[in-house]
């Protein structure tokens, strides 16, 4: 994690007088039953038109938001959907045309939002989805001896995004990866509606060491993972794999019961939690051995 | 109203499958009993620090956003903020302070939000209130013969606007009303809370012709106003008492037993709701007559 991050978000979090929604991919107001989250997504800084289109951006913007309901352990109902930019006709015809249908197929309903003028494109999706029959995860949930299973794969995404930037015209399984990720609604449904216990899951949008540092720190508990059960596209890099972002796959700590109670084939086992507050891939620490050679991620 | 704005509403409608939701300054979601809006503030279109501070920013973004869910006649629960910038830690700290006791002035409770790097400071939330014993409004709602009821004063901000233009320092009953926004909680309640029929609420955010065209044109109604009872301060001008924003004032048009039903003192009558489909301030149709000399505000 960024030391900058961590500090914004402390100063955020000694600003409010209840900081208790903070620290996951959604807040979850139990006494309504819901998930909310909400995205940010900056031209030049978060896309860029010279790989994507708006009908792809759109796509992409509504299933990241969607992603945070999954890791949550939701499911998604509605979404309100602002831009602001040097906005057309012919781009809001396809941006909205393509959320449109993105909505359908993932069941979301688009219900508002504004529209106003900027000089860089701006996408502002806050989404809601509902928590009823469901287990709703935090990252608090993680204990020793705990699996972590992950599903969908890691990486793939990242490279995708090096390979547009030399072509922005290669369209291959990583391309796709990053400009139309798949989100993993199978697996956080079969988790959030059978699993009995407290569980922490948490989405890769900022890779999976990420993920796993976040349990951790909001878990005081540490991960130890077999590098070769991280399920991946054959040619991802090791830097890839454990750093590369965007992918939104889901890193998942539960109870061993839990994890064969989910019974689901594409949750795959690829470590333990344990108490050492420290990250191991294949024995060494993420910390003092392997993240040097990962330094152009940070 | 903007054609324009006009425009890209109608390619929004058009592009949505199920465009039910969009039309009031909150979508309604019935089955949850639920008003969700948001919105978006750019620097340099919707404010510069040339004159407003972080805190003062702050608080007017979520007032903003609250005067949509008070318009809905709901209550404010919960907001998201997300801020988009060249942030830095003491932005972060006043901006999150200011906005954690503005929040808890209103009894909301901010839950998340994103942060990102970006060149111009954007400012997006998302705001969730409750309809619980609430009267629910909707532009379409006015019919003939309702009263047309004001809350709130019509144009100060504009004029503020413009009073901080020549000195950014100037600090008066109309600079307040820009950058510090009153807001119409009392009223939306009793309102919400008495009228027993349908009924049009609006906020004044885009000023209150703009409002009287909305909910005309939704309704297929018009209004004749009288324009001596339009709540206003003394010193304000009739372009901006009838064409300045950002007043978060609110146009409401209920029956006549709803009016004497909510009882409160700060809703004056103002005019009625007619089948004309034309707006009539003082007996003059602000299409033919009076709107060029208040242009500069188009």
């Amino acid at each position: 994690m960024q030391n900058k991050e961590l500090k914004f978000i402390e100063i955020i979090k000694n600003s409010l007088s209840d900081n208790s929604y903070l620290g996951d991919d959604c807040a979850f107001l139990k006494d309504l039953n819901l998930c909310i989250s909400s995205d940010m997504l900056v031209e030049g800084v978060h896309f860029d038109f010279k790989y994507t289109t708006p009908a792809l951006l759109a796509r992409k913007a509504l299933k990241v938001n969607i992603s945070d309901i999954l890791a949550s352990g939701a499911y998604p109902l509605y979404a309100t959907v602002c831009l602001s930019g040097r906005l057309n006709e012919d781009f809001i015809e396809k941006f909205y045309s393509s959320i449109n249908s993105c909505a359908l197929e993932y069941g979301v309903k688009i219900i508002g939002g504004d529209l106003t003028a900027s000089k860089d494109l701006t996408i502002s999706i806050c989404i809601l989805g509902s928590g009823r029959g469901r287990n709703i995860s935090s990252r608090k949930n993680a204990k020793k001896d705990y699996i972590l299973a992950l599903c969908g794969n890691f990486g793939a995404s990242a490279r995708g995004l090096k390979m547009l930037f030399e072509n922005p015209r290669e369209n291959n399984v990583f391309t796709k990866a990053h400009l139309d990720p798949d989100i993993q609604v199978k697996c956080s449904e079969a988790i959030a509606s059978r699993a009995l216990e407290p569980y922490a899951m948490m989405d890769s949008s900022d890779g999976l060491i990420n993920a796993l540092e976040w349990i951790a720190r909001s878990s005081n508990a540490g991960f130890s993972v077999d590098y070769e059960k991280i399920p991946k596209i054959d040619g991802s890099s090791k830097a890839e794999v454990l750093f590369g972002g965007e992918d939104y796959s889901l890193v998942c700590a539960l109870s061993k019961s839990d994890f064969e109670r989910v019974n689901c084939p594409e949750l795959i086992a690829a470590g333990v939690v344990t108490d050492t507050g420290r990250i191991f891939i294949d024995g060494k620490d993420i910390e003092n051995e392997t993240r040097e050679e990962f330094l152009h991620f940070d």
